[in-house]
């Protein structure tokens, strides 16, 4: 068993590796993964088949055993996404800026890659795979921790990543999977920032918090989205219930859900009574503000508590609010930084609510089950942050790099 | 008194008013500013006399008191710096990027101000100008602690700055300075992770190690400058030598100053015999390998430890490599990845040192002096950072600033 120095400083070795190769071996790497996952089909298959078994007699609920199961079509989505990362230009190299300067000196700032990132993940497993392309891709060595009831199918995608460095002649330690048994061995990895870059989490917020209080190198993370939907009296009803009913109910468990809609006055009565309705038949729970209850009989009296809460379940809390002023400062309260939108007509409105809101995304008009890196255009994306340092919102391959200074002169001093 | 957590939230509020203030208004603010400080000119040296004779009462070292002390010069040299803020453009509101997505959203990354900054630092007293002058321009809140030896200096600095978001209609509070006898203040603002969104110590190590353990919230900072210079076999020897004096002697207690240089084999003793002579008259101590130690009989053995050391002072460590790839491999793994520089009239050579040394700025024939955010074209800075997440290199007003993606649809609703 490697102890967590031997697996940061094999990383870290690996990644020097990774750092320098160019694009086109990188996309052979990643064509060659597709080669190996097609042809080992059948073993990640019985793989999963046996972590469902087990999942199933642990007694996991339905929805997490729906998000650990791979089935073949799966695996051509997880196919399609590795062709979608092959189509993403390379970020290394890029030179994002550059001047001569007046001494003479040509400054170039490039893009190069992080180094070693550290991923600690609960759950679906084309997760793994998603990661390792993003970090070959992105010039960088990854260190993989999936969550245990994905054990074995992790382990036959790891394989599958392996079998496609060692095709192209990459080292095989620029994408590992640690499988220990208990949380000791990442507790110590997390200590190890003399050799990894960064650690990025991604699962519920007990994880991310046990990472940020562990971590001795920089974390990229979000703890929860409490997403809200500000309905302007200028709103297109129809359009704000259609967003609302989209953002709260197509897939409520995840973190650009909707938690929270505010409703301008002016036509919170006449909104409310028809999105009750709807609201009713996909059998959303209201929590309302006093003037909410009045509209809606079946809402249950909401507090300050509930909207603190990301509910990731079929629950809205509602509030009424007198202008744009107060909806702002609801937002500014109980925003966790994620995600908020507003239905609006007014150009002016639109305008304050995107520059005021302190969000990582702000939308108009659009659902923010949106905030997700391929809809915005990032191609995949390892995770969402809400931090505001480095990174912020979807996590893609820009991400996954930093930059440097090359400076040249000839024979400049500095007088 | 203040508590920390008051401090906080005053940064936190006046952050956001801040965050919306056009660019006029912050120029007209930083150019009362300068008004400010011509009108304090005698208030202002007299506070720092009065440091200045405190200072010497205690011992400081001349070298200390010399950054200490405020002269009419160097409040010109403060004006000018103010000048140079207000030339540079306004990165709030940049739009990075931005794209129609097929699905018909419209993104766009805007650039915005990070919020709130904690900024420690040690004696000199125009860093806090540069300090204020660069957040009020980003856009941020900023929470000054400056040294206790420049105590009274800041203060009537502060004053000015004061004046000045007065004068022009911002909030006070945008730019705080804290002034508590201990550190325990300090400690207690570094758990703010709530409403401060960075802490930046510029300082000796110990502050910045210090304040990397108390932090909860991201740190931008640089521990230490271990710069190379490698002179290849291909260099010019007279500019290798010009470059060596000005990187080592110049100013040989900062970050950026050399304090290894690594000597092709072919040309190690023709350059340390011419050097040595200079070296000696600038009264510079050598410590160097075997084979430096042959050529330079004066040099004393140097160890491990030695090129693990900053000096800070007019020693340097001297070791003759046969080949790039031991002088790459010895950066590899004394380097803190600061600065490095080479000297040579290869292109291969000097593309495969750019790219494989992994330091904020690499260096071509020139000085590592210049790794500075004015010689580098960004302006004034506020700091260095060797990290490699958000900001590396010098820190200005870019460095200062986060985004946030802003995406306007007409009713869009994921399917």
């Amino acid at each position: 068993m490697l102890n967590a120095e031997q697996w940061a400083r094999q990383a870290r070795t690996a990644g020097r590796t990774m750092s320098q190769v160019k694009c086109d071996v990188k996309d052979r790497c990643l064509t060659a993964l597709i080669k190996a996952i097609d042809q080992s089909r059948d073993a990640l298959l019985s793989a999963n088949a046996l972590d469902m078994e087990q999942g199933q007699s642990q007694g996991l609920s339905p929805a997490y055993l729906d998000r650990l199961q791979i089935t073949p079509t799966r695996l051509n989505t997880i196919v399609d996404s590795l062709r979608q990362v092959i189509a993403l230009p390379d970020p290394v190299g890029e030179i994002i800026s550059g001047s001569l300067r007046p001494q003479g000196l040509r400054v170039q700032k490039v893009r190069v890659p992080l180094g070693v990132i550290f991923f600690i993940y609960e759950s679906r497993p084309n997760v793994t795979i998603d990661a390792a392309a993003l970090a070959i891709k992105s010039g960088n060595a990854i260190i993989l921790r999936g969550g245990k009831e994905a054990g074995r199918t992790n382990q036959a995608f790891h394989q599958c990543i392996q079998q496609a460095l060692a095709a192209v002649g990459l080292p095989t330690d620029g994408v590992q999977l640690v499988t220990d048994p208990d949380r000791s061995l990442v507790t110590a990895l997390l200590k190890m920032d003399k050799f990894i870059d960064v650690a990025i989490p991604r699962g519920g917020e007990g994880l991310i918090r046990a990472v940020v209080a562990e971590a001795t190198m920089p974390v990229i993370k979000h703890y929860q989205g409490i997403c809200h939907l500000y309905v302007d009296q200028t709103a297109d009803l129809e359009m704000a219930l259609r967003i609302l009913i989209n953002g709260k109910c197509q897939r409520p468990g995840v973190c650009n859900a909707l938690e929270t809609v505010l409703i301008h006055e002016a036509v919170a009565e006449q909104f409310m009574q028809a999105a009750s309705a709807t609201l009713a038949e996909q059998q959303v729970e209201i929590r309302g503000c006093p003037r909410t209850c009045t509209f809606v009989p079946a809402a249950l009296p909401a507090t300050d508590a509930d909207y603190a809460t990301e509910y990731l379940a079929l629950i809205l809390s509602c509030k009424v609010v007198a202008s744009l002023d107060e909806a702002l400062l609801h937002i500014q309260r109980f925003s966790t930084g994620h995600s908020e939108a507003i239905i609006t007509s007014s150009l002016a409105t639109a305008e304050r609510f995107t520059s005021e809101v302190d969000s990582a995304a702000v939308f108009v008009n659009a659902s923010t089950r949106f905030h997700d890196g391929y809809e915005l255009g990032l191609g995949a994306e390892i995770g969402i942050s809400t931090d505001k340092l480095h990174a912020r919102g979807p996590c893609g391959l820009l991400e996954l790099t930093s930059y440097k200074y090359v400076v040249v002169g000839s024979g400049h001093v500095r007088s």
